[in-house]
């Protein structure tokens, strides 16, 4: 306390009032233990500070810069907001070892008072604007929890100037509120960066934005239709695709959205395919509760470092307060483990593998999106475990591969399977693999799914052994005879639907792939005019309605609209937007010839189909359009994928909505290089892209395909010169 | 407040000392307003009270007794156990106008001196034991939200005494702690005293109990076994069958527990034949959020004041608070209706039939008991909008049957399907139908199911109109023109998968019904000695694997079980634990005779069966396996359905451990008598049963099959002498 009570001196702040209490090893006991003497001393009661610590993310090798938050006891802030604002990226509460090594201090005594001239330069200190400018005196931790001082507002932003600190200061209220913004509103005439039309330097400056939403409008779509173009409002477009489609529907809580039936049929489909592929393989279902306590919660440290911040507590139930909190479970692998420690005794209880299919919570403060990003999705989390690494291994590539048939057998989206960099990887895992999509019209990729190798990491956390059949006979029943298990864990999540519409649809409304489409063949009654007799109509509708039921009894997903308050036009505009893939259009002459007229969804191909053989020629033609479907959007990912060997070339590719494929030197500091330079200098006074928040290239994946690179042996990392390990993409993504 | 100023000086209370100040409308801001005068009078600045007001269940017809619950600010209680101690059944917060009707009252300002000598008949007083007995001074409101009065616990208990209100002293603190003792310990050596051997009269007394707990263990069971009688300690049997039988495990979060594989299975078996039939009606699969804002929950008020206590509230997302807390839902209906009010346009939009597979939170602080009462459960709930009451009705009934098929199809346990009371039925709806359970060794009933019309309730709360196509002309477009959709909804929960346990289980673990068993032939290598010849043992084991693979082919769920280091008997009693409902024994011998052994587990009945043909000869057994178990269970039912004209004999009926089916009034009064003349006398200083909350019996359904019984017209009822209007089941019931 010595040398800060100096420097508070030198800045005329009265240090005499230092109080000492009993010790306060929480807010609520620091109240009241300090509460009586602030009134004796004449300060107000109810005024505290807090103070809370981030490290944000940086490159593993790389010496972190913690920043330091000090507010008002009851000020709320975004935590997101305040990384984006102060130039920082996914800050992450510090553990305990952070605040003692750079603050000298615990979470019950950290204050404004820890920063202090030596240790200032290692530091960001982020003030509270609210509490910088106060006259009223609050209750500062002075050095140890037994200590408090009473400094006005005014005094703590002088102190921590005098100290030499980075100091920003924030206005936590308005930043939240920013943050908080409904979607629809946020996303509505801005039109996001990148994907305005045109351009590929740069965000266009705000007057030619308004202009460029203008351009992105369809002059001739009717209110009900989608009133955007894809190229030219992406962000807008997929909103309205989405809505007018039936895939979703908005909903009162933020972040989280309704699958309606055309959307959750999508999914079932996946999981149909899925379950029973994995069911092949030995893999079981189970369920484990939604619930976590906060002990088994935070057992693995790395792993909960990178969740800790969004994960949703509950609280109280009814009018009671639980008195220990629960969390909903953001993944399960802490929620699963201590009981595989219970389950696996020996080597014969191997392999063990267990999936769920359920839902988790992650209440990100990011800028929402459905299907992409939202705070509860549905997915499957399958967790198993393994007495070697070979079967791990092998396990870990066959549910890669059951991805990549997800996305391009069922969904014909194309991707690239590869594995993560070091950077990358899951959080507390070994390695992790990985299907990266694409979405052509922003030129960002997207992580498709992921199937993680977590090594003996989680089974050493957890004490999951089992005695090694192998082990030398002196070390049987001792620790030496133990094996920690091998252990994978894979999911996949909603978030295929999201790729599906935004690879597939178009400025009609969605393209829905026919293997997943809830309606494959809508079959629409046309001709009938005031002329039409009513025998000639109901034959017509007789038709329809035959030709759906033949088609049901062949297995294929068809419907006859026959809504009689509806014009052919209308209903051909409504199937469009939800994208069913075939309409058949069935009128007078149609019946006389024993035929009917076929229009396609993807590309309006129209052909006549003969009555007979209907089912056939449908169930073909159903075939025809998703291999149609994937080889088109093969075709456009392929000739996005540019290789690069100088580094000259690189933001420029990336600029033409391109990946970059580079041989690379795997190096970790070489890839938060690559992010930094190839990141576009944002324009002076325009706010950064809300739903672009990485500006700079990553590395998506090191690609299993490394042939169709050529050889990689003896070139040099165009960015930092180091010999090349492997061909790897770089680039923008979700 | 002169009136009880004048009371409070009666008693010595010094009333110069209430204090005015701002309005308070939380806690919160009673405590800022209040800190600062508490300090300056010399009362502790932390010390509050806190009152809240409850409705215990009772008879509709009946004039409620509230509760009000006095304690400090920061006691933490148990509202069921507090309920529990003084006699009171189903404690829910009271509405506001019940404050303002009985204690002429808000939230804001309700406190013991809200209790006068008025109004005291009519309430009940609970006081926590450590507020009684404090001689320190608390702050208590004064007759507004801006006077506050500060007292001693001792002068608090005396003003209420002097006020003539019934008054019960509780120790909160040892109430809590009691009810959370963990359910494993909790169960373990007392046993129900439903489930006592030869027990009728009534619970019997501690050191009988004990003994009958010594005489309920299987003698000769060893510890990795079932090792107490189905029949002597219910409880126990149920937790350790559930567990040696590999369906779940105990989780640290309490009444939360992991359904593994074995279970898992039965429910997607489950989903698969349900799923699918409502498709066939046209239902389609959606998925709504988990999380519901306050203002939605609250929306329908009979129907939120049934979940209100029971809901878990999120309030934190990583370290910061929510603005506003979200509720995990209890059950959709508020959560999907505001968007049935959307979607619903015209009567076209009808009827709207969605389903939705998810779990649910209801945070019940009674006695947890797995599959029954649980905290997060598994379940379907549907919910269809109708033009009209009749294909509402329709529906109602078709969904009731499909629920009857899974229990008697697929489980084999028989129910008796039939409509509610209307005490009994949906808190909300019109009415309520019922598929009725009956656990035999325990006498109770369990409701398995339930498929509810709500009429036009929710409708007209949640404004869900369509134009009525049949309305006058001078109506369309106006309010009368208007018709509210008619709507249903309907669930059925992993409660099945307990019923089915408890029904077939038996002294050796689970029976598992051969429709529902993930493995339903297990085939065990026999008569392998020490004079076995390697090549002998390789055919026994090869002819295993071969079975087990023709059977698969076959569609039958088989497994070989060809552990080596495992004995047959070993392996005969662990897959009786399990339950698997056929085992096939294949020795040398039997591979002489070329054919195998195969023994029941329901009946334990040993038959040769020849290899040729076996596939066709097993699915045949299943089937019988089957057949037999439900006409087993259904037998035991219907002899435990015994009519009762004779109020003499109801009681008796009911200690008999059966259903009284008698001709009834259908009075919601008599309803409560029953309840009530039924219930058993707690013998004095004999703590009730946790697992049996409601000894008292309730009316189960009134049975669609009313024939069953005879002629009811012209029969009085038995308890009140009213004109019997129908048939009704009655009895306990989980």
């Amino acid at each position: 306390m010595e040398a800060i009570s100096s420097a508070l001196s030198a800045l005329s702040i009265q240090t005499e009032k230092v109080v000492k209490h009993a010790a306060a090893n929480s807010p609520e006991s620091w109240r009241s233990a300090v509460s009586d003497v602030a009134s004796t001393l004449g300060f107000p009661t109810s005024n505290y500070t807090k103070t809370v610590v981030f490290k944000p993310k940086t490159a593993k090798t790389a010496t972190p810069t913690p920043v330091v938050l000090i507010a008002k006891d009851d000020s709320e802030y975004n935590t997101g907001a305040v990384a984006k604002h102060i130039g920082q990226k996914e800050m992450r509460l510090a553990a305990p070892e952070v605040l003692k090594e750079f603050l000298n201090a615990t979470k019950d005594d950290v204050s404004a008072l820890s920063i202090t001239k030596d240790n200032a330069s290692q530091l960001i200190a982020v003030l509270d604007a609210s509490l910088a400018t106060s006259t009223e005196h609050f209750a500062v931790h002075a050095a140890s929890s037994e200590e408090t001082l009473f400094m006005s507002g005014a005094e703590i932003t002088k102190y921590l100037q005098s100290t030499g600190v980075k100091l920003e200061v924030v206005d936590f209220a308005k930043l939240k509120a920013e943050a908080a913004t409904p979607v629809a509103k946020a996303s509505a005439p801005s039109s996001s960066s990148a994907s305005a039309p045109g351009s590929t330097q740069g965000p266009i400056p705000a007057s030619s934005k308004a202009k460029a939403a203008e351009a992105a409008k369809i002059p001739d779509a009717e209110q009900i239709g989608i009133t955007v173009r894809k190229a030219g409002d992406f962000s807008e477009w997929y909103s309205q695709v989405l809505r007018k489609g039936d895939m979703l529907d908005y909903y009162d809580v933020s972040g989280c959205y309704i699958l309606k039936p055309w959307s959750y049929f999508v999914w079932q489909s996946i999981q149909n395919f899925f379950d029973a592929e994995i069911k092949k393989i030995g893999v079981e279902n189970c369920y484990f509760p939604m619930f976590v306590s906060a002990d088994v919660l935070e057992r693995e440290k790395d792993h909960i470092e990178g969740f800790a911040p969004e994960v949703a507590w509950v609280t109280k139930a009814g009018n009671s307060d639980l008195e220990r909190p629960v969390a909903i479970r953001p993944t399960s692998e802490t929620v699963m483990y201590p009981y595989y420690a219970k389950w696996i005794q020996s080597h014969r209880d191997l392999p063990l593998k267990l999936n769920q299919w359920n839902s988790v919570v992650r209440w990100e403060f990011k800028h929402p999106q459905p299907f992409l990003r939202t705070r509860e999705f549905l997915w499957q989390e399958g967790h198993t475990a393994h007495m070697t690494l070979e079967q791990a291994d092998e396990e870990v590539m066959h549910i890669l591969d059951l991805y990549r048939q997800v996305y391009e057998k069922l969904l014909a989206v194309p991707v690239v399977p590869g594995v993560k960099s070091e950077k990358e990887k899951f959080a507390g895992g070994y390695y992790t693999t990985t299907v990266e999509g694409f979405v052509p019209t922003t030129g960002r990729g997207i992580q498709g799914g992921t199937s993680h190798c977590l090594g003996q990491n989680f089974s050493k956390m957890f004490n999951i052994t089992v005695e090694d059949p192998k082990a030398a006979e002196e070390h049987r029943g001792k620790d030496e005879g133990k094996l920690h298990v091998w252990q994978n864990s894979w999911g996949l999540s909603t978030r295929t639907i999201g790729v599906m519409v935004m690879v597939h649809g178009d400025d009609d409304g969605l393209v829905m792939p026919p293997r997943v489409a809830q309606v494959q063949v809508v079959i629409i009654p046309c001709g009938i005019g005031v002329k039409t007799t009513p025998a000639e109509k109901e034959a017509i509708m007789d038709a329809c309605d035959q030709t759906a039921k033949d088609l049901k009894a062949a297995g294929i997903r068809a419907k006859a609209d026959l809504r009689d308050n509806y014009s052919p036009g209308f209903k051909f505009n409504d199937w469009e937007m939800r994208g069913v893939p075939i309409r058949l259009e069935i009128g007078p002459k149609d019946l006389e010839k024993k035929s009917v007229v076929s229009v396609r969804r993807d590309n309006k191909a129209k052909a006549p189909l003969s009555v007979e053989g209907l089912s056939e020629s449908i169930a073909k033609l159903l075939d025809t359009i998703h291999d149609d479907m994937f080889a088109k959007a093969d075709a456009e990912y392929r000739s996005r994928r540019k290789v690069c060997e100088q580094w000259d070339d690189f933001t420029s590719i990336l600029n033409d909505k391109c990946h970059v494929v580079i041989p690379w030197c795997e190096v970790e500091a070489c890839e938060d290089e690559i992010k930094k330079r190839s990141a576009r200098q944002a324009t002076a006074g325009e706010a950064e892209d809300e739903k672009a928040p990485s500006m700079g290239a990553k590395s998506l994946c090191i690609p299993f395909d490394q042939k169709q690179f050529g050889e990689v042996k003896g070139k040099k990392c165009p960015q930092c010169g180091k010999d090349a390990k492997r061909w790897t993409m770089f680039g923008r993504s979700y």
